[in-house]
């Protein structure tokens, strides 16, 4: 039932208009410059074409079968009206966008159990209201106007919000490097909720992260369920908005819900192995570590850098975040004692090599010995912009080397961050994590070993 | 006496060099880039004129005083006897940039004692070795070549670590907002230590916050004593490396002193009222939120938002982070509802306002009034990257109204800090601290209020 909203063969846009700018233009719009390949109609009593798409006084007017429909209406009533349509014409999936349901309260509330009731009589799935829906490649239905297509990426996005997942998505899609593969916005959660997607996305083997905002929990004893099962298999990221009195008041006051207890929310997590985010920008740095790097066993970190100082506070970052330094092996020892003619421990100072033999000598030399190293689970590599460090990026050294040894890496920026960031964070970005900061860039690797440990601890 | 190395009227490079890239070189051409209108003598047996100056052979041969001498010689035994020269020449302060010496230990160890004992008999303040030296508008000793001038700042850095500093403070003044008056790199500090500097800048009126990086303090005593008076004055930013048992053992290998009892740190900074930072970027964050803002006299904060739910998860943050979100005051809220016309609480969510009247309108009609509150002592304002905000920032409407209510605020970006960062991050920099996250706004907002609670509880 689920794939009716993301692999719809056709959609129905209740509301469609042709003023640019208005919600109704905006999601035929999208849907047009999306990949969506099936038919598309436009629902309008007072339009005959919209962007080229022949208009239907009324969705029953409609030949064929519906199996989507997204709604821009006005008010509340005539959006209840609209799902009575939906009943007649078999419709099974709806997304309403439009706002002034039970999060104004009143008359709001009471139309939103009105849907609530058709939909259940009538086997009607509903996402929303207050939402913006879907971005996919394969449709977009946000009110967002995206200007270029998503990714076919393996991450998903779960939000209440509406302005965030949208503009969150449309953000990353356009300046950031995460590899989305759909960004959700379900609102109001009158029906679909976190749970039915959270098990839909489980089973699709296109997505190998799930990332999710929830201001207030719709089913406590099911998200457990779920989440535990979908966890065990593939990392599922958790941004409680509201887990603190003051945010659980503004929570109250953004969506009219009350937040759910953070004590519960706590031990979900706790239990089903989800791995908390505590801001926006964390629940983006730990879905590109993630997605894009090979599990660790362990939790021993190698720590590459071009300055001593930085070595030493990685190692403390490390130790508070629950990662460990160990010692390389004497065999690795030895052979990297070679190649600088002095002692080498953990951090790996690559400082004097550097000078003597350049950079990028230094690294090839270097790099695949410390990150193979039995001791060591993954690696923290400190990058500082200068020239010879955009030049190793441009020949693809360091990508080479850590698709290589296949464990997983996160890259930090100490200097020159904004000047080179065209060419490192976002060429080297495509590959691997790279972070603007020292702190962010341990935290997300923890979280990474914190999961790699678990899992790798119930296999069998 | 601290003068002589900060404003002296001569300075001499002893094994100054004619060769571009040679640290000899490029220390006399830092010197000659900078501001520094007094005399400049390099001195090397073999050369007549380096950088249009004319050469000595050696110190003793100069004509007038030296203030100053900063050494560039390859071996440290070769170093030791220009500090019997300097002797000899009656000079004062002399700076060691390069290594081989404790940090090695051995050889280096015993030459370093010489050259303690040498400056003890003879007066002289010695800064190094194994350092970078100074980094100042006024003059330049940094092996880093510094292609823009310093601004004439009020954040002094104060760091360890050659590298490091020197960078660092590269980056920072190429590419970073943080108005920087000096960085001072220190090295082995084995005689001019930390708590010389916080003395010497504690007492500097150009100079309004002190950051510092130490792997080891040289006196805990004596900078317990000092950084509680100048604490009480100005923040003292403190990021301690080797705070932990794998920091400490990392601080080991890099400049081969026993990294400070994290305990006795620990202990100093609270007993200080210095602000501790866990990495280097909060070390420029913090030092940029308090060079800009005023002290908030509490810890009562507004949430400014465009969207709901980044107005939740500041709350929580700001929560996590011992700061408040207060009602705001009937009349406040009677004022901004007037202007909403809906019921305004805190966080204030600009959403509806925005979409109706526009950013600029909403701002300047809700801001202000929110700001100005009684109630209230600082603000975090989020941003999001859009066009209008663009034009906000250009039209100076935020920086206006933050300079007229004259309480602190922090500004931290949802989306759009990427595609939006020369303008929003760049100009609006200039006069606010702007954050890519929420959590380090958010941190950073925290000290500040910790820091002014702290002050203007101490007033009499």
């Amino acid at each position: 039932m689920m794939e009716l909203f993301f692999k719809p063969k056709s959609v129905a846009v209740v509301g469609a208009s042709g003023t640019p700018g208005k919600l109704g233009y905006v999601i035929v719009k999208n849907i047009a410059d999306s990949d969506f390949d099936g038919e598309v109609y436009p629902v309008n009593p007072k339009s005959d074409e919209i962007l080229g798409y022949k208009v239907y006084k009324s969705l029953t007017e409609i030949p064929g079968e519906v199996d989507l429909v997204v709604t821009a209406l006005p008010t509340p009533k005539i959006t209840a009206a609209a799902m009575e349509e939906c009943a007649k014409k078999g419709v099974k999936a709806v997304i309403i966008e439009s706002a002034g349901f039970a999060e104004i309260g009143g008359e709001g509330k009471v139309i939103q159990q009105q849907i609530v009731d058709i939909a259940k009589k009538n086997n009607i799935r509903v996402m929303g209201p207050n939402c913006s829906g879907i971005v996919s490649r394969n449709i977009v239905t946000s009110i967002y106007p995206m200007t270029k297509k998503v990714s076919r990426g393996n991450v998903v996005l779960i939000g209440q919000s509406g302005l965030l997942a949208a503009g969150m998505a449309s953000d990353i899609v356009e300046n950031e490097s995460l590899s989305v593969n759909k960004v959700c916005s379900i609102g109001n959660k009158c029906d679909v909720n976190e749970n039915d997607l959270l098990e839909y996305f489980g089973e699709q083997d296109d997505v190998d992260v799930i990332s999710m905002y929830l201001e207030n929990v719709s089913d406590g004893k099911n998200l457990t369920r779920i989440a535990k099962k979908v966890a065990a298999e593939k990392p599922v990221i958790f941004l409680n908005g509201g887990r603190t009195d003051a945010g659980a008041k503004a929570a109250m006051s953004h969506t009219g819900s009350i937040a759910s207890n953070s004590k519960i929310v706590k031990t979900a997590i706790q239990q089903t192995g989800m791995i908390q985010a505590d801001d926006f920008g964390e629940m983006k740095d730990f879905a590109k570590v993630f997605s894009t790097q090979p599990l660790p066993k362990g939790n021993r970190i190698a720590v590459i850098t071009l300055a001593g100082s930085v070595g030493v506070v990685v190692s403390d970052l490390c130790a508070e975040h629950g990662l460990e330094l160990p010692k390389l092996t004497p065999d690795t020892m030895e052979i990297l004692k070679d190649k600088f003619d002095t002692p080498v421990s953990n951090p790996v100072d690559l400082f004097f090599s550097v000078t003597k033999i350049g950079f990028t000598k230094t690294l090839e030399t270097t790099f695949p010995d410390a990150l193979k190293d039995p001791n060591i689970d993954a690696a923290v590599l400190i990058l500082a912009g200068f020239e010879y460090t955009q030049e190793a990026v441009q020949k693809k050294i360091i990508q080479k080397i850590v698709a290589e040894v296949g464990k997983p890496v996160v890259v930090c920026m100490i200097v020159g961050y904004n000047k080179y960031k065209n060419v490192i964070t976002d060429e080297l970005g495509k590959d691997l994590p790279v972070f603007p900061s020292l702190i962010s860039g341990v935290k997300a690797l923890s979280k990474l070993c914190e999961y790699g440990i678990r899992k790798h601890q119930n296999q069998p």
